[in-house]
């Protein structure tokens, strides 16, 4: 049984995602998504469950950032969690007067809450989980946690499914210290981080490279490296399996191309869309223009 | 004198910012950025004062949601903060059991807070001027805020200039109604939202659209637009004025291309950068060329 | 009436050209190509008919060599003809012991000689008209010529429609000294001339900025200026009339970016295939880009 | 000792071309260049000197042709020769009233006949040997002939180093059936020729990878199939050896986007200009990051 760390205390979103992506593994609760990374390249966790990237928050700059420094992590699995928050408390709903969660979680409800609880104080707290703590100690009296909760405090549940932008979801990512990769499945994703000099037209080229073998982005941040004016930090999600010869061809080309280029993993989608192929993009025609090289060199010409 | 509205209370480094552009003005807090924004879509303040980036934390999601959708507003001016922290108190520095403030500012103090203030446990509060009122009433012991809150709240600075990250920045916009724009100072930069289908390309080509007439991007943030699956919004930044006759035929270019542009801004940069200008790409080689094809039409040929 | 130079004697191909693009004109025959153009430079003619490419032989270079250099001149019609010879004779054809024309032409019927003049010697002259008139002064038995010869030259016809390639034809202009140009037809063809030095990528980046406009390439020669090493002559073809919005866009392009750029005509294709107009690449959606520029430039953001 | 195949009879400039690339081989002439080639695809010759490009006339369209088509040949050297004429006569030059030569060569030198011979007659014949023999036969009074000529016929030589144009060349080609490769020598071209649908932006693509892979282009020449409406053959020229990393990786490439692309050889540079190599594409460069992709691949990274 392996240990993965996550973003605690128990009951969170983070705890949710672990469960699914290691249902039959030890969670170990941290207090930061760094230091469940942290954990992981001390050998003290065999993997770490991190949120990478919200529907409507966007990237988790802290995940990310720390993938893209100290010791390379490899992602091996991800999850994708719809945002729909339970609202628990210890009291009637038409007595609640203090609303406690995540500062994030309050802005995904405060809608719902306007409407539901009128009157009704939202609170900060250090987490979605330590609101419902919070709400078990009588702090406040209610908390807008993650499904979870529920089962970790024994709070009454007000309602469930609660969510103002109605698909909002979060991916979240199993990261391992670099080894055996997962197999491709034809439903892959393909993720690095690649630093390059700002020099105009730079990521154009970039992207051009992967546009030109077919393939499909899924996400892209590009923003200044903080330590070094005038360098750029490209984190690029694109579909597809590095084990396939088409993603192959695209990394060797980045690679040559960037001042530096991280491998931040490949495995199975969790949505299960399987790659877009296009015209003379296959993997085949990746192999067969190779060999036909490799045969123009021994001067065979088919 | 113009009414600002800004995420408040007062005390934040938002208003810090609004303080810096425009200082003659009425600041008028309110309680999220989303709200200053409605605010001057609803004409009950002039103009609004909205953190926009992060150096270390990446987008302001909300604000550039915001700025996508709804009536249109423009940015005119833009500020850039230190995210430097003064920690106030009540009590003397060694009684400090409870330090408040808002969870990205603790986030980024949470070394300096471990280093200085060994054992001090750590509150959210909706804000950092929230944390300076909470401390105020006794609530908590130390609060993290911006050097602004000093003013408004009479506690005790226990430290200034406090930041793990030294050289983080926050950027603030002023957003108005749609009107007259800044002049141009050869120091600008210019922001727009383009959405896209997620073709294979779409966004290589429109990112080459700006190389190849030779402007520097300054920041790009792509990503899925959550109520249209399969189609991709993109945030991108770069040198220049719309004024100019280099970018005016760029974003013609995008515009042309994309299925829809919405433009967001051109002003001064804060750091007063001035915009690099490549060989044939400065805006007498775009008039040049414009007064050639003008002469062929014509039947004249230089 | 005006007066229309052309590579003679009579009885050529470029006659033939000569007669389809200006049927009521007074036709002027000239020693060569470059002094057809030299006529109309000087005041002399009205106007050259000249070929400028042939689907077998490529382009003529001695006509495109000339346009490039020396005054301008702007093409402003296109024939274009089948290269589809007559053999002419005094003799019976069982006779024929010599048959001449110019060397190009008695490459295109090498095989017909073969096949149906069994043992007949080809003998070389300065153009096909000229064996004519070789043949009609006893010097040899019979001329492979244009079919218009035969209401020059008093011969009997032994055949026609002679060519080893059935489709070959060949392009010839009419070209004049700068002015009024033809109006466009949706079914026109552009050329230019573009110098620019041999840095890698130039002429990709030309051929996206055509492409990126959904402009369709109908030829292409790029080669080495002679007189100047490291520079190369981009001779380019495509769809589409100056006077169009969408070609006047990639033509401001072209210029602003190559060393030089001339422009050789805008004018009816002889073939009537109209323009493709790609999704987005239509000219209206450059004049409603512009004008959106434009409102943006005012304060108004439709 | 190897039989080489050439366009005769002896005495032009092929002959001389052929003496450079096979000083000692045995030459043989043939009636034309397609000839030539045919006679190595058949097996009765082991190579062939054919002429490719000349700097003033441009491609060689035979010759392309031919390689295009039937069973594929490769070049395997090149030779540049001056186009410089000697003038061959029997009687004094006071006394030239006819000069010979094939039409290209008269072309070449029209200027200096007028200039040197005025009054002289030009006649054309099928090669500039024909013409030395021509005048050794008394039929003309001059030839304008490849220097080599000179050695074959016993005429007085008029003039040497005669050309309107003082630095033309002309490139040949010694072309042999597929097999060994020469030795990659850093100062190599590699040739091509490439079918693609006539796509708008296909040809600019093609054009792309070579340009992100740092390949410098010496020669493009794009026109439509012949039998084949609708599509484009391209010729395409470039710095570089097959064997080389960075032009495997370019042909792969190009193989892979098209739906035909024939090698044509890569060989030493006659003029012994050696490949430009951009920064981060070295050879080094791309077998650096095809190691990393397969270290990714293993679960290693350094």
């Amino acid at each position: 049984m392996s240990r993965i760390a996550y973003f605690g205390p128990q009951g969170t979103f983070t705890e949710q995602a672990a469960r699914t992506l290691a249902p039959d593994d030890e969670l170990v609760p941290v207090e930061t998504t760094p230091s469940a990374l942290a954990a992981v390249r001390a050998g003290e966790a065999d993997a770490a469950c991190v949120p990478v990237e919200n529907s409507v928050e966007g990237p988790v700059t802290a995940t990310l950032d720390s993938l893209a420094e100290d010791e390379p992590l490899v992602a091996v699995a991800e999850a994708l969690l719809p945002v729909h928050f339970s609202v628990l408390a210890r009291a009637e709903a038409g007595e609640i007067r203090t609303v406690a969660s995540h500062p994030h979680a309050l802005a995904q409800v405060r809608r719902w809450v306007e409407a539901n609880l009128p009157g009704a104080r939202p609170v900060a707290t250090s987490s979605t989980a330590a609101a419902a703590v919070a709400v078990q100690n009588g702090e406040f009296d209610a908390a807008v946690t993650a499904p979870v909760a529920v089962e970790h405090y024994p709070l009454r549940v007000v309602a469930t499914g609660v969510a103002d932008v109605a698909d909002a979801r979060t991916r979240f990512l199993l990261v391992r210290r670099p080894g055996a990769l997962p197999e491709p499945t034809g439903a892959d994703r393909t993720s690095i981080v690649a630093a390059a000099p700002n020099r105009i037209g730079a990521l154009s080229e970039l992207l051009t490279e992967l546009a030109f073998r077919g393939i499909n982005l899924t996400r892209l941040d590009a923003r200044p490296i903080k330590e070094n004016f005038g360098h750029y930090l490209f984190f690029i999600d694109f579909e597809g399996h590095v084990a396939e010869p088409r993603i192959g061809d695209a990394l060797a080309a980045l690679r040559r191309r960037c001042s530096n280029v991280r491998f931040l993993g490949s495995h199975p989608r969790a949505d299960g869309v399987r790659a877009t192929i296009e015209p003379n993009a296959g993997n085949h025609d990746f192999t067969d223009a190779v060999d036909w090289v490799a045969a123009v060199r021994k001067g065979e010409l088919a």
